[in-house]
């Protein structure tokens, strides 16, 4: 698959350098970058390189997940979802992946002038829908108003509190040789579906987003003792970026096998013709564990019956080699080195 | 002091039921409509007409406060302080309402494309700034970029965590007759110095925001095991706001003595010229504290250690009279009944 060429977009970061440019949302290397600098050197934060969204602590008796989340998605109603379904998912989504069950959820909204309150109607109904389903309790809100043109429509921040009930670390430096790598579906859905319908290539008639709630399937394993040693969602930045941040954190590298990574033959056409890699396209229902080898098999299974029509698999292993690199073995051809976009390919996915 | 005039609150809110408008913006009824509407009828939470921007959950043995606050406010820099000062003071002031000592906070950026990273890291200075003088931690963050045109410079949103150490249930409906309404300062500095560095009206030379936290006077209070029954800071919709929904909550009726409560001359005189009440003006750094009498002066000695410069005063008490107005005895001529804005007199303010 083509990635965008190198030169331009080191162009743009050299542009963008004194500036917050598009190059920072794309859930690259400059974002990470923006992140490290605002969260790990400005605000002092615990925020490390290859630690993840959602935040462990202590309190009384009680482990506690905290994560955060803003979501800025254009168009706000997509095939499969919109903004207050994915501003639920994401969140505690967030949270599954830190092994905690999520709780309470907390919601900003800044809306723009203009908005339509039917259309504010059907978002906060899915999200309620969603939280729900999940069985997760909103506590807390704000709303505030922007002038016209100082928005789009809305963005929505959401905040989730969840407890952690097992005994199980689940972080990227616990991830060592020989653990196995799954997914549990096929990758690309969501951000093709995104970019399609804003520019209306028409890929949005047959192609959904994949966003949906994770609890479920993390629980499955979790509730049966398997060893999980790290679990990440696939959202900006997509397979790529994630893979890529466990191998720096573990000092591993992880190799992948391209004929069993899962991608409909709609999505594949779709990056052909966009030349985009499906690897780095966003997803907001997908997520890769690291299991021990003993337990892969159980968990593949245990990801089998929690999925419905989202065809978990067996995508690679942990390999012997310690530097921190992402090799993907193709189908033809020699092995290539799967890197981390430095800017964007798809912006405002969530 | 003139208000508004209401034929053209009213006109407004007509026109923009369909949509989201400004007036949905200002912290008076029609924004109480919609966070109604929004958190109580279509999210289904706990969120009550009354109840106040913070939420209070026990997990194990903890007893947890959680706020989540959205700062859009334009300037970003203003004097007397910065939408990152504001960010943090804002939501470890709405968990300290609750009592509840903050301890962690999570923040969200929403960046325009073309923000100068200068700008952003005296925000985060600032930030990083006055969490570490009240001892809250960061602990986990996000940011997204959005198209140039699509944001105002950017938008920050915090969510604390924050835990309650004492055991009085501090509420709107434990306001009894009898209780006395202390305020910690002088109200009106950080509306007028916003307005005025908005569009250069001069003010903002003598006139800086009264952003502060406000930790350190509650717990003055409350370590000292006074009865203190409900404690509310003077943002969005100011005094006014803020006294009415103590009111409607507790079902009893607030009097306040017009002579006591501290504004400035500078600030008074802006109120005039621009045509605004000065309760119903924004501040960043003001509470109210209702607390039974046989502790009042107590509390207010309490107060005047440890503010600076702010003048705490005895503003008034809470009458027999059942009805939830509030009310207000001027220095010549008969009370007033004051009332909650409909619409906005300053949006966008934090």
């Amino acid at each position: 698959m083509p990635n965008p060429e190198p030169d331009s977009r080191t162009m743009q970061a050299v542009v963008e350098r004194t500036h917050v440019g598009l190059v920072h949302g794309g859930g690259g290397r400059l974002a990470q970058e923006l992140v490290d600098h605002v969260f790990g050197e400005q605000l002092g934060s615990l925020w490390l390189p290859g630690q993840y969204d959602g935040a462990v602590i202590e309190i009384g008796d009680a482990r506690l997940a905290l994560a955060t989340d803003s979501f800025v998605v254009n168009p706000l109603f997509f095939p499969g979802g919109n903004i207050g379904a994915l501003a639920v998912n994401g969140t505690i989504n967030d949270l599954a992946m830190c092994g905690a069950r999520p709780k309470f959820l907390c919601a900003g909204f800044i809306l723009e002038e203009g908005l339509e309150l039917e259309a504010l109607d059907s978002i906060t109904t899915s999200m309620r829908e969603c939280a729900e389903s999940e069985d997760v309790h909103f506590l807390t809100g704000d709303t505030k108003v922007v002038n016209r043109g100082k928005g789009d429509g809305l963005y929505i921040n959401t905040t989730g509190l969840g407890v952690i009930e097992h005994e199980t670390v689940i972080e990227a430096k616990n991830v060592r040789p020989g653990d196995v790598v799954l997914i549990n579906g096929d990758i690309g859905r969501h951000g093709i579906s995104i970019m399609s319908s804003r520019v209306g290539l028409g890929y949005e008639r047959t192609i959904s987003s994949d966003c949906a709630p994770l609890v479920r399937p993390v629980f499955r394993l979790l509730d049966e003792g398997l060893q999980v040693r790290c679990l990440r969602d696939l959202t900006r930045g997509g397979l790529a970026s994630r893979l890529n941040e466990v191998a720096q954190s573990a000092k591993a590298r992880i190799e992948i096998r391209e004929v069993d990574v899962p991608i409909r033959t709609e999505v594949r056409e779709a990056c052909d013709f966009l030349g985009l890699d499906p690897y780095h396209v966003a997803n907001e229902g997908r997520f890769v564990a690291f299991v021990a080898p003993g337990d892969a098999d159980r968990a593949l299974e245990l990801l089998r019956e929690a999925g419905d029509d989202t065809a978990p698999a067996r995508i690679g292993e942990v390999g012997d080699a310690g530097d921190g690199l992402v090799v993907v073995r193709p189908n033809v051809g020699s092995p290539r080195i799967l890197d981390t976009l430095s800017g964007e390919s798809l912006p405002k996915s969530s």
